[in-house]
């Protein structure tokens, strides 16, 4: 169970899986790259650490993506990933709160790469609206209901203060916002319908912390 | 495979287990929150949506944490794991690169209540050096050798553009730092001793798009 999701709820594809085919789908490109052609599921749960069958459970929750005593075409299966997750076209994003965390998100060169175009920024600051940064327009957030339905933004990133969190949330929910990826350190309250992936960046700390700690040793590596 | 880890070097616990350190322990705080004193590895398993087996694989590389028929004593499997990731006592943090990313870490509040500490940060530029930001005192990035061995920083997040990555990195690797987490969208070349965890924040989004796009339904739920 990850910080902030209810896993109480049974779904169809566990939100763990989900995380994973991210995962898969990076481990797959990089395969691709070496001109790799198929590749098993064993071979897939050693680059990610997995068992075999947590791979094939995994998978499995989308049909019958390899053959047996053959594995996965990587090719279709990169493009059964991308299209499972969606970025096999752009999806608009709005980032909500453009303090420096909003700005940092509005510099960040990752999301295009990956299918993710930010096309609108917003703020309630009348110093801010009505301004570029980085080339995308700041609208008021009273904007954000006809923006989010004109630029068909689904998903957004709040990015505001924690006690602006929940309240800047409703207006997204309103404005047919259907997933927020939330950096404020709240649990959001929001309607069913509504997904949110909370930004835990100490869990990333924590990582490194044991790996350079643990006597159990910490990868050696010179790349990365 | 996470991007940017090379996995083919083994070593005695994969990172993949190491990521999952981390959600075990939010997950076993949350259940004595509750008041629970015991947990299974099938609920550990369920929580995260893992199979018991790769539950049992994970914590057995930290011996014997459980007991047959009894399972996990809840508060002791707490301790045991944040004395694994090391968040039991204060680890000191650099951060180097004071832009809007770097500013927003500053402001993070999520690190000091997982045992984190910022303790300086540090940027090249001549009208933020010998500022404070949040309390946290600006010095030049020449000034990273002395400091960190002065305050006993092993950890940093690097937060500057691109094409300064590199070089940042390598004053920090000079400077005894043990570990960074890595924000910029590039592959840091370091020595073996130092490691290094990219954040990509796509990983989040795709996660997102899944679960509002998919036809096998997102997991609904009211608060995260």
């Amino acid at each position: 169970m990850e910080p902030g999701w209810d896993n109480s709820r049974r779904t169809l594809v566990p939100i763990s899986t989900v995380k994973r085919l991210s995962l898969y789908l990076r481990l797959v490109e990089e395969l691709a790259h070496t001109g790799q052609m198929t590749v098993s599921s064993s071979q897939l749960a050693r680059g990610l650490s997995l068992t075999d069958a947590q791979v094939r459970k995994d998978l499995g929750y989308f049909g019958q993506l390899g053959r047996p005593g053959v594995g996965y075409a990587i090719a279709d299966l990169a493009e059964k990933l991308r299209e499972i997750l969606g970025t096999n076209r752009i999806s608009h994003v709005a980032v909500v709160g453009v303090g420096s965390l909003g700005r940092a998100l509005l510099r960040y060169r990752g999301f295009e790469t990956k299918g993710f175009h930010i096309a609108a920024a917003f703020d309630v600051s009348v110093s801010k609206v009505g301004r570029r940064f980085n080339g995308v327009v700041i609208h008021h957030l009273d904007d954000l209901p006809m923006v989010a339905r004109r630029d068909e933004i689904l998903l957004a990133i709040l990015a505001v203060p924690a006690d602006q969190a929940q309240s800047a949330a409703e207006i997204m929910c309103d404005s047919g916002i259907r997933g927020i990826l939330n950096f404020a350190p709240v649990r959001l309250v929001v309607p069913e319908h509504v997904a949110v992936v909370p930004v835990d960046l100490a869990v990333q700390l924590e990582q490194l912390n044991f790996l350079i700690k643990s006597p159990l040793r910490a990868p050696r590596r010179r790349r990365t």
